[in-house]
């Protein structure tokens, strides 16, 4: 049986951006989408020289893209909403309002606000939106989350997740580099650096696995870089639904770090470790017990990491295989719906709108606290 | 500009198959190839069926394939070969006389023969061949080579390469299953067991990172499990052109190994590692210095390793990708070629059908070695 | 020409204690001092007993031991306390007023109170005091402490650090188990569980490494295990005189984790990181450069690294040798003073009583922080 | 109950040797020796001024010190030999001859015949005799070994085994180097370089491990650095008693590695990987099931590897540890002797003057397999 392939318009992404290309490949890895549209600058002419360098129509903005694409029999089911994050809400809301099911780039939008009317919109539409928090894609993490869920680690007690980096450890704003140029803009990023852009991953990621809500945090946060406009490294204290305690680190500064985020589990009855940077590996280590690598692709795994695999163990997938299995849950999400039924549940778990505001109110609740002093700020409840 | 993409057919890979979903995965990655056709199958029925499931055009073998599509406007200009080794020499000498670009699975063929007479094919039909030893696609098995060969390392010593795995430590092919079952029969897979489907990979990346050509082999092959047709175990010594010694290991049969291909090399100014579970790293030890771990992505690398490299530091490409690069290679070639110019020299170091020849070698003359009690064997020179 | 041994009496160490043979193999190694006299136990009998075993002078207690051994031409010069941690001060003091030298296992006293009179009598005495915060006596520990003083990494920024344990997961204390009952007894180990056991190594090493002074802390701490009467786990929030900041966890239900150490710095040109489960390598991550791996042993470390080392690189040094290095360093000390000289100065960095001070003035600040609903404490002042 | 000391005499290792110290800190650690004479120097002066140096009874030569030795009633009951390889036979007949035990520092002797000569000796003598064969003593090795011996990784198939350096890498017996300096002449290392320094450290941990004798040897053995009079890289083929397969390579000339020793051994069941410089973890792999971190210290280990640990998990023991624990199990024997009782069964699989004849007929085989093109040689069998 021919699987149908969704035909995918997108936001952003054009020339000399850099996520845009990774949820290309990422939607082309599955073959479960088809890319025929973009307005993929903000300048309408860079927009049109993108589109045709892809092959693909172009519009000169998202309005134009929305309003044309859903008069076509073949026009676009779903947009990838790729753009600096300030031009996250105005594309999402229109294209809920047309529709089209939605998959946008990470952090939600700029504020709380936005975010809000972001998920009364997925609401109201109907449509299947999912939020790129990707590396809630990388098989392993997904058996991480099904350990926990099983019972395995027994209660959590301790949470302690990082994602540090070293891109921005000098002024690199200043230079003219594209990514960190936005990134360090407050009007571009909202008003958190690291916390928003790594920050809200590591917070996602910890909240993903344990299947436990932060439901409080405590905040210090500081720019290193002297004249920078949003705080390039973060120390948090996190207190979780159940009782647990953790702690989480966002950071820009910190040499030798790449893409360095981290995290580690621990319950009454065991702990587990994973990083991005080996994503292929997971060390389960129960009490007692010697600890145990468990690799991605080899027997006896639980079926939400095997349903995130491509290929058999020893041969790594990564980061753009991590990435399309958002995509191919979203394809599943997508074709479900159309047919009247649900989907998979283990296509079910990827992230949503609802993520997104989490990770509004998480940056938010983190600002706060560390404005006052660094005290103890509940997060807004969902 | 667009990127024209290349018209691909497939032979072999229908379902139940493996490494054909994975060309499938690594031509339609960067977006350069479009799957037209295919044979999917030696069962016509099958084969059409499962070009069905892919809503490509279907032929119920090869031959038919190749009729057809060569005389379509927008029939397939290369095929990729993608059957037990049995079946690659059929195709690939049909498809060369048809005047078709190949992209062919390792090892190259049955025999030294068969083999010799592809690469006369090859060189006659003036057309592309790749062979997918898909391993010299990952970045920093490139940056390896490239250091060889910028004289980082110094004349080369001592090489140390292994392919261990596991997967066949019981009578695996007892059971039915479907890729055991042809990669121990002699028939199919050729003389060579873990020699043939996991030490030719070794054999090549040695060469290839090197640049040096393995002369003679010391070879002592064993079946470790009781009633196999086909070695699971190979040690090698080997003497290199230039003088260097090395070791080579050849393992089916090694519980905890699971694609565990690693290499070793020691000049006379330093040493490098590379292992490709954990294929982002290089490993250099320049003689008297701390080591070093370079990354892939990270800066000041060769471009050899930059060209290589989608994605940034510290987000983990894997195996499709280091697949992927073969495909992207062979399609600058085909594309350089169809405008008369020379390919870029980065995509030019592709495997190529002399190196599968060099395989076919390299088995036999393992082999020849073992029979003869382990004595010194030379490979006969390309 | 021969090295003198410096004669050495214990208190503390007898028949079924832990830390008081790690004390004696410690001063074995490098032969620099000669075990003599013991006050082994708090049990008179047990006390003579345990003497017996090794051999050695034996007293009922601790005030035996001094009274006599001072009055003896032969009598023992230093004194190791080796006991649980309520019974530091007295022996402590008592063995300064005597003029004899003294090395102390961590932390120094039961109170803040305790650990300043402690440091008076020490300054009055002028006598070498040796706190054995052990892991400073690692070679690649100084060799981090010479790189940060030499600049290599740029004013500091960012310090995380850890020790993480398992071994109090469950309670272990109501089975008798010796160590841990005493650790987890306020009257005996003093008001911090983890924080007091394994905290104050973490606390120490951070300014040790760094050449910083926590200013401020913010606590989290908790008992995990229901019933336990200390924490078990806190999180805590650092800001160091220079204005770096950093976290600290010190947790004792990690399961997985034996004595998990871990120090990270990361300065504005580069970073460090070290693990104290495997001591003989330090990762340096210039910013911009490939990470190195120094290893124990090899060229071009620090003379302050050099001069803690017995054994070529490769060879693994651990536990013991570190410890050892603290005698080693103490009977330099010792011998300097007593020739009227000033030591060596790589001998001369030693853990002292005002650490001693300093780590109680950290659990007491913690301790402040935490009940008083995790708030900004400053540490008292040195 | 008071140990006793046993009175020890050394010959050889005085002022700038290196070995002598590791003895002697090894025979310190655990108490159960006591140094007491020392012929430390070819040259009289300089042995008598090493003794001095160490406060210990100085002979000028090995005959003086047991000829006096023998005759005080406070003499030396045991003797350790740590000279260079041609200084082993004369002071191990000697003191044979003279009723001391021996523990000798490997290999054995310059020749096959002195090694027999030797093995006669101490067969005659009736004394205790241990080859300081070291990493024999390392916990770990020796779970291994009781794994392997207890059928936990079933009949074993592959053992590859390396002990690769690179400090040989350049000429350095031309700088005055004193190690470098024998241990590449044959007059007084014997005819094996790297086969007799480190290959022999190999071959003894692949045998002590499996239980199994290295049958027939092929070799391939070259020096690279010109003008060098030894091998300084060995590629061998192993063949087991059982039929079991095997690689091993030892190299002077590897960049980047120190002391890298390290085995793998596979069996129909598992797999286990141990590596000299991370010697407190052991890695099981049983087949089909997640790989396993076996740690030094923790719980549910075998007799075997808990006898030889001194300090709880996580407190990395070393190198001289492992030293060490050959000089504790040789003090039990040597005591139990004494007592005329068989000693603890878990002291009893020290390395023996066998283990160095085996040793030395390893080298011989394997100069003999090269010299005679790389054939396979049979070891003379003990």
């Amino acid at each position: 049986m021919t699987m149908r392939r969704i035909r995918l318009a997108m936001v952003g992404g054009g020339r000399g951006a850099f996520i845009g290309g990774v949820h290309r490949m990422a939607a082309r890895l599955d073959d479960r989408f088809e890319l025929v549209a973009g307005a993929l600058a903000s300048d309408p002419q860079r927009a049109m020289d993108s589109a045709a360098d892809l092959g693909i129509r172009g519009y000169p903005d998202f309005q134009a893209l929305i309003a044309t694409e859903t008069q076509r029999a073949d026009g676009a089911e779903a947009v990838a909403i790729v753009t600096p994050t300030h031009m996250h809400h105005a594309p999402a809301m229109a294209a809920l309002a047309a529709g089209l099911h939605v998959i946008c780039d990470k952090p939600l939008a700029l504020t709380v606000a936005e975010a809000e009317e972001i998920v009364a919109a997925a609401a109201r539409a109907g449509r299947v939106f999912v939020l790129t928090h990707n590396y809630s894609g990388y098989p392993m993490v997904r058996q991480a989350r099904a350990m926990v869920a099983a019972g395995e680690l027994g209660p959590i007690r301790v949470v302690q997740v990082e994602y540090a980096q070293d891109w921005l450890s000098t002024k690199l704003e200043d230079s003219g580099h594209k990514q960190a140029t936005w990134r360090v803009d407050p009007a571009r990023a909202g008003m958190g650096g690291s916390l928003g852009d790594v920050g809200t991953h590591a917070h996602h990621l910890a909240e993903y696995v344990t299947g436990l809500a932060v439901e409080q945090v405590l905040a210090e946060v500081h720019s290193f870089v002297a004249g920078r406009r949003v705080d390039d490294n973060a120390h948090l204290l996190l207190r979780f639904t159940n009782g647990a305690r953790g702690m989480l680190w966002a950071c820009q500064v910190a040499p030798g770090n790449e893409n360095a985020l981290r995290l580690r589990v621990y319950g009454e009855h065991g702990g587990l470790a994973w990083s991005q940077e080996h994503p292929n590996q997971l060390v389960h280590t129960p009490l007692g017990e010697a600890g145990r690598c468990l690799a991605r692709g080899a027997g006896a795994l639980h079926p939400a990491a095997t349903h995130a695999t491509r290929i058999p163990a020893g041969h790594p997938e990564g980061y753009l295989e991590g990435f399309a299995q958002l995509y191919r849950d979203a394809a599943e999400q997508i074709t479900a719906m159309g047919e009247g039924r649900l989907p998979d549940p283990l296509s079910a778990t990827t992230p949503t709108a609802e993520d997104g505001l989490r990770g509004m109110r998480f940056i938010a609740a983190a600002i706060a606290s560390a404005r006052a002093g660094s005290v103890w700020t509940a997060l807004q409840p969902s």
